[in-house]
Formats: C-alpha cells, structure tokens, sequence
C-alpha cells in the first residue's frame, strides 16, 4: 500500500491559536496537492483515552492509504518517543504515549517505526509544537512517496495503551463509560453484539432499562439503550444531555444483567 | 443543472467527537475530488429553526450545483424520512423535519425526492447516526453524477415546517428575534426594506430606538438598529453582546412604529 | 511574487453563524480551485491584539504566494479602509485597524494598496459584513490573477499599531504577558534569545522560576519558564491552566533578574 494524498488531524489544539492552521501550513509547502481532514481538535487537553476512541471510531471510513495523524501529547519535547505507523490499509503518525492502543491491539499486519530522521523534520525543532515541527512534516512527506522505513528504525516497544474491558460473569456484564459525547450520549465498552437479541436489564446509577431502543426517539424523557454507531451500547435521553441529566461521567459502571 | 463537485456540511453535531470527519472520510471514498466545506457544525443541538435560518442566509452564495447537506435532525432512526431536493440552482440532502422550511418557501421550481434507495447508502446503517450511513454517501453520490430521481421516489407531502412572519398592522409592525449571532447581534424576522426611508421608532424590551444606522460604530455604549447582512432588521450594541447586555432572546417580541 | 491559490482565513467570526462557511462560498464562485485553510476564527471578539499576535505566529509557515485574509473589525461599514498588502513573500488581505502591525514592522519591502475598486466586490455591499462583500472576493482575485494594484490606490498613511516591547534595563527585563493559548500557557513579549545562556529569576505575580526547562514535563506541580513554539518567553504548568491556577491575564508583567 501506498500513501494517498488524504491527512487526517486529531489533536487537542482546539481551533483558537492558530496551531492547526500551521500545521497545514507546513504540510502544503511539502505537498501543495494535499488533501487535509480536520478529525476532531476538541480532545479535552490532555486526555490520550478520549482521543484513541474517537481515532478508533473514524480512521476506517477514510480511503485505503489515508495517512491519520493523532496528536495527544502532555509529554511533547521529552522523553516520549514519536512513531509511523503501518497497518493494511493505513497510516498513523502519533506520539508514542498510547494513543494508538486500538490499532496497536486490533489491526495485523502491523508496523511500528519511530520517527528519527531528522531530514523530514523542518529545520528548527521547538519543544512545545512538535505538531508543527516533526508530525506535520512527517505526514506530508510520507503522502508525497517517502517510504515509511526511511523516516526511522522499526522498533517493538512501543506503548501499547491500556484498555478497559468489560468483566462479564455468569448471567452478567459489567462495563463502564468509555466516552461522554456532544449530545450528552454514554457510550460504554459493552460491544452491541453482547447485549441484542437478548432480554437483559441494564444498571446506571438508579437508572434501570429494560430494553434495546432502535432509536433515540422511542423514549420520551426516559433514559434509553441502543446500539450507538460505534456498534457500543449506549444510554441516552431524547432530545436531551443523558451526562448531565443522570449525572453520569467517563469511567462510571454500567452494568447488564440477562433475564431468563 | 449538474451537480458540483462542492458539498457544504451544516449540522449540530459539533466538532468534538470525530463525526464530521467520519463523514468527509465517506464521501472522499465516493469522490475523492470532492471539496467539501463546512458551513457550521455548532447549530444548538436539536434547533431545527436555527439550522434553517444559517442555511436560508448561506447556500445561494455558493456556485450553482453545490449540494448542501443540512443535518439537524432528533429524529434519526425513526420513522422520519430523508429528502433531496433540486431547486433552480442547488441541491440540498436533508432530513424532512422542517430544515428545508425557507427553501419549500422561497425556491422554484422545487422537486423533493426521498432517499430510499439502499444502493447509495454505507451497507451497515445504524440508527443513530444517519449523517455517515445515509446522508453523506448520497450527496457523495450525487456530485459523482447520480440521477437525482435515482435515489428513490418524488414525494409532494414533505414538512414545510413552520414560518414566523412578523404582524403588518396600520403604522405598525410586530416582528420577532429569529436568531442571535457569535457577536450577540439580534436579528429580527422583518425586512429590512419595511423600515428604511422611514421615521420609525422601534421597541425591544424597555430599549427604544428612534433610527436607523449604517453601520455598528454609528452609536456608542447604546442599543442601535442596522439592516443586517442578511437583509434584516438587527439590534445590536458596538463592541458589545446586545443578547447579554438587553436579555433578549431567540422569539422575544420586536415594534416598529412608523411615525408621520 | 505572484498569489499562489492558498488562501488563509483568521477572523474572529467564530463557526457557529455560517459566516465563514459564506465567505468560502464566494470565494469558490471566484477561483473554484482555491484551496482555503482556517486559521482561526475564534480570535476573542474585537481583539485586534490577540488576532495580530496568532497572524504573526502562523503566516511564515505557509507557501510563497499564499493570500492572508485577517479579519477582525468591530469598525465595519464605518470609516476605517480595507487593505491590500505585499511583502516579500505573502499578501494580506485586512482592515486598516492594526491587525497588521507585526507584518509592517517586520516585513520589508512592503507596499500597502487600498481596497477601492468596487468590481472586485460582490455587487451588493452590506454595512455589516464586509468579510463576505469585500475581503473574501478579494482575496480570490488576487488569487485568480488580478494585479495587487488595480484594487486600488497605493497608501501610506494606514494604521501601523502598537507594540508593546519589553523595558530592558541593567540586569532586568520588564516584560508583559501578550497571548494566553488554549492550554493556559503564558505567552510574553520577552525574546527568548534574551534570556538563553544566562543564570535568571523569573518574576510572575507571587511565582519565581530560576531556570529555563527544555520541555513541559520538567517540571511538575509547578510553574515552569521555557521558550515557546514562537521563540518568545513561556510560563506554563505540566499538564495544567497555568492562567487560571496563577490567575495571570494578557498586560500582566513579568520580570526577569540576571543573576552574576
């Protein structure tokens, strides 16, 4: 596979400082033809979870060859190393803090470089805004035909990430909140699979629900359950914020109880 | 008329968790030359009426054969259905839930097709997130140069949804604030051709005020009345938040007063 | 120099109104291959200041060529110009307010054209909203070919603003926070080549730093100084807001001693 000419941006720049704009900035100078995507850049600062599942939830819609680039990273100038990464059908460029924990478990084959060589660096390197200095560069030079080994050695330990699944017991599952969208939607780590075709009994807080919606809107004012987009089992509240109605947070405990 | 190769997006899904760019990775798998542009992605969650207002002031400054896609839309996964819509110069994919209202009123001629042809849709629809499933793919598919009346049947019982028009009495009109802006700017439902070359005496809240400015810096520290870009009368205070500052809202009531 | 067809778009119109989205759309019915990059549009409302500090962070990282548009203009439809400008390697398309005060007194040659010339303006020219009836149409001109000069007439009188330099003294600096970014780093008017090399004591409130750490994860807990991805003075907190936890504002001062 090759890189195609498409770039994705997931960071936590937010869109205020100008930052993203540099990083395009920097790209078109290397590849005037680049095609560039805006993922998301409202990760909550610092927040390398949130970012990997919004990573994990987009990067395959895009066309075989996207070169995704995610940049979540408190320890930018230090010691953490910076990563390209291959996979069948695309590519990643991050920092190596765990960011890529999906791909890194679910996509085989898999090829893991670090960033090095600094002739596709731009010349002078801060250590604050490695987005702007080595991943913008990096990306646009990988679209514009540089081979993935050449920007590095091949290396094995990088951080794989931790991720939280769900404990599931006889007759029971017990999952958590893995992300809080714009809607206020709960998106737990409880694959949909596990829970259709089933009648089940779900726990959040003092909520109880006892069945799979089909969609937002065959509950009024009532906290429902369906299969979000993600293929996850969700909990939400039509037409209103679920999080700041039931009080509910990342992390908290979902659980799923099968009816006889 | 021929489909563009431009897509405009407008929804209220944010730009926090990925959406907007799953969507754009979907419709560059279609049409990898499209050009696609985001009109807003910050319509209040669910404000049906807002989202028509910003489209009604936007889409006819884009090139004749745009497809603006127009997603507000609480309905999703039920029963609902999904529309596209040729007017005289541009297409419009959307929900048939009202965001269409200024287009149904204003555009001729105007044919409403629905979306049910299963062959332009992603092949796993979720029910929750019909902007990647559905929505993106066919306007994708309608720049690539589908038929229109490929995408499923012409329908003639749409939602027109409903329009606020201000009360025309003797010497008098009774209008309302459709919309606040970014800056706190209130735009009001009355031309702005009602009220120019005219004594008039306008009230909002406890505020009168007794003319008509050309621009926002004509008045200082007090409330002031322009004809706003989008050919409405506005109320708004230079270099302040008028919203905040007069606390007036979305529906609030606005008198003109002609005087002889 | 001729314009390349990159065009950058700073303003402080935020995304929620559709107004960019708009300006984009004229631009596209002028120069269809214009490729348009945001730089920001959440500039804090009618902050020249704040918009002339992301400007001057940002425009060097672009192509040759590339077309700046910078709008931020609480004096819209009033009295104040609208300015064509070229530098050695860049145009900037802006209001006469002070926006461009980093690129007068540091870009050379320079030359500085009124925007007078009605035919590159939309036809209809609103009171409001000059983004979309003067700024964006020509800046896609200036793109498609047209002459810097034939916007209109050369000048030298435009508005070259205030810059607040540092106050250096015998063994001291006295400087000013200028920027606070997304993260709550503090951005100073210090130089960072002026405090490299040298033992000091930084100054900030009731905080002292005594050194210059490379990276933000130097230091933890606490206040750190390094030099920031534009090569100025920064205090920051390892994962934190230092604005907030420091409750430190733009104008605030910052000292710093050299210790022998």
């Amino acid at each position: 596979m090759r890189a195609k000419n498409i770039i994705t941006l997931l960071t936590d720049f937010g869109e205020v400082d100008g930052f993203v704009g540099v990083m395009k900035g920097v790209m078109l100078n290397i590849l005037p033809r680049a095609v560039i995507i805006d993922m998301t850049h409202q990760v909550p600062a610092h927040d390398i979870d949130a970012g990997a599942f919004i990573l994990n939830s987009s990067f395959h819609y895009f066309p075989a060859g996207t070169v995704h680039v995610a940049i979540v990273d408190p320890g930018v100038g230090g010691k953490r190393r910076a990563l390209a990464v291959q996979t069948a059908n695309y590519f990643f460029i991050a920092p190596d803090n765990g960011i890529l924990k999906f791909i890194f478990e679910h996509e085989r084959p898999l090829r893991v470089f670090a960033l090095a060589n600094e002739k596709y660096f731009l010349r002078h390197i801060s250590n604050t805004f490695h987005g702007r200095d080595i991943f913008a560069p990096c990306a646009a030079h990988l679209c514009a035909g540089v081979k993935i080994d050449e920007f590095g050695p091949e290396i094995f330990d990088y951080q794989t990430g931790e991720i939280q699944q769900p404990l599931v017991g006889i007759g029971q599952i017990i999952g958590n909140i893995i992300y809080v969208d714009t809607f206020g939607n709960l998106i737990t780590n409880i694959p949909g699979a596990m829970v259709l075709h089933q009648s089940i009994e779900i726990g959040l807080g003092t909520s109880i629900i006892s069945s799979i919606s089909r969609s937002y809107d065959e509950q009024e004012h009532e906290p429902l359950a369906l299969i979000g987009s993600a293929g996850f089992l969700e909990i939400a509240i039509f037409r209103q914020n679920a999080s700041q109605r039931l009080n509910v947070r990342v992390g908290d405990a979902v659980s799923v109880k099968f009816i006889n």
